[in-house]
């Protein structure tokens, strides 16, 4: 099964849904097509299989960071940087979650939804002690979302040009400060 | 040639670039199959002309908002309200330019890389004026936009459940004092 999803990743990274085929996947995992049948019934199926896969992938990979980090703003520049040194690993991340926006719209809405949701619970915690201001909610997790993910198309996909380091430091202290001086 | 790039967001905003056809798009501008050819000479040619023409037309909605604000952080306040309200009112716009990332990677690039170029620029002239801190830019600028398109998506295509004044303040108040308390 976990050879199967990286053997999906790979070819629907490299060549995309629609021109991807089952007996890629299977070639790509060293495993004969019956056991592909085993797992998934269809292209679509191990297609939307790797969405999730991938979701919650990334999601335990920046986890541990933020949990341990010591305030709110530590916690964001964790998972900003866990998120940036992730992408610079797995590149077809973002060709796979935004072809899911024609291919298989609702798990693209599910995996931007509940990633919005889980940094707007977190925030709502920090609200409560104290760490950010009252109100912080949804409309900032979507924005702490959208910052992130770009940062990771342009630092992560597109270019390695600034240390994941530096772009964490400049997001928490926009996140602690904002922009002005 | 207006009419035309109107009726290709139709056709492909609704039906996506491989389902669109060109007899599609001259049905819904009312013209022959002809004066299509007069302007491009495939569809792939249209689609990469309406990206470069949404891309453009999003500018022109927002810049004058933006050119009049008083300081730099009202600046950014109106270029995500205007933002919102023309996303309202052009909710194809997300399915055309994420497609592009497919159909015409280079539009795709093109788009944000010089939409992060414009930011950039702004910022580092309200740095110099000393609206901003000092070394504000690229990454800050990659930042914003990334909130800007997520928020957009949120609460311009996807739902209209906050009045976009609501969303800009809460963008302005990240922008001017960060999250903290």
């Amino acid at each position: 099964m976990r050879a199967l999803l990286d053997a999906a990743a790979a070819e629907f990274g490299e060549r995309g849904f629609h021109e991807a085929s089952i007996s890629g996947i299977t070639r790509r995992a060293g495993v004969a097509l019956g056991s592909f049948y085993t797992y998934f019934d269809s292209k679509d199926a191990v297609f939307r299989a790797l969405v999730s896969d991938m979701s919650e992938r990334v999601r335990e990979h920046v986890a541990p960071a933020i949990r341990e980090a010591p305030d709110q703003i530590a916690a964001e520049r964790a998972g900003l940087l866990e998120f940036l040194r992730f992408v610079r690993g797995h590149k077809e991340i973002y060709r796979i979650i935004d072809e899911a926006e024609f291919v298989d719209p609702d798990s693209f809405r599910r995996h931007y939804t509940t990633t919005a949701e889980r940094i707007a619970q977190r925030l709502a915690a920090a609200a409560v002690r104290g760490e950010v201001r009252d109100g912080t909610g949804e409309v900032e997790a979507w924005a702490i979302m959208g910052m992130n993910v770009f940062l990771g198309l342009r630092y992560g996909v597109w270019g390695e040009d600034e240390p994941p380091e530096a772009l964490a430091d400049a997001v928490a202290r926009l996140l602690a400060q904002g922009l002005r001086r």
